[in-house]
């Protein structure tokens, strides 16, 4: 039956992701012997601000990063 | 406790969904013997690009087939 | 694709569970006029101490009220 | 590892949410004895119309409620 | 940060698991870009009374079955 | 209605299971300003051949470390 929720950052593009759950569905049929037909995997995407390590948003600070960066630039 | 979640491909109506909770609670109750009131449903949406099955994604595919159509009556 | 993930305290029969899912495919069918192949239910079984509400375990609560009343009956 | 999965109503801020994502992983080094760098927090947002409880969603409900008094105001 | 929840039915061993976490990773790492050390795997496993394709469980079934010869084997 | 699922490790006591439960309800109630009664916390515990970070089950190689050490001291 594998299924597979996979949990990615905004960003990727539909060829990125088409070809991510692919390479999944081969790792699994090979890995585990299973018919490709029975796995499934369900994407979700999160924002910058919906992802947390160490209580911090790694993709949030690189953006506000970025966003300080650019204002220092236009002064 | 039931919690339910429920992963559905993006595009049905408020009232498709509030339906299908309902009669999910109702399913729950009657088979499980629980109060309705600690039946908790979330529901997540998915887009096209983000469901596979055998490492393709069933709606992308209709909805690529569908734009061939219309390109074609359109030349 | 409807895919549910239902999360139930320990301690039903498998015949609950088959009921269960049997009830909710249904359900899933009749509202949102999909088939009933396309239905997939995972059930994740948790035990009294792993599900909270305000913070408190109420299985586990009613679990060690009942300890306690066998206690004293066995005084 | 402690990998947490929190669901929430849309319409919080990124200030709510980074100060919840805080707060917990704070709670959960404190109350595990882990490392804060183990923590991870992934955030779903969920919209009015994809929460029940006991087969209806509290936030349309409450949505619809206001809808409806605005209506009358304007009448 | 791709967080992979895997739900198998019981019964791999604790090779077969590996093999799978290895093999998805590596899927995940050449198809995103992404460093090995930022993909985390959670594997779920489910029994045979715990998964339920069209309101049946396959696995559950094909017990059923099995036993069934068995009994008659047995006669 | 935040509901929180939480995938730990398995070894953790009841106690510390409730501790972290309350003190995650707290910093919920606290950082978001809701009622702790919409507060509701699921717990899945991975055993150590389910959780991987980059394909490797950091739990599964501790344990084997320490089987290691404990045949070489039994020489």
């Amino acid at each position: 039956m594998p299924i597979i929720e996979m949990h990615l950052l905004e960003g990727r593009t539909t060829e990125q992701k088409s070809g991510a759950a692919k390479a999944i569905t081969d790792a699994i049929t090979s890995s585990l012997g299973v018919r490709a037909e029975s796995v499934r995997i369900l994407i979700t995407e999160h924002r910058s601000a919906e992802f947390y390590v160490a209580g911090v948003a790694p993709a949030l600070k690189a953006q506000q990063a970025a966003d300080a960066e650019l204002n220092k630039a236009e002064d």
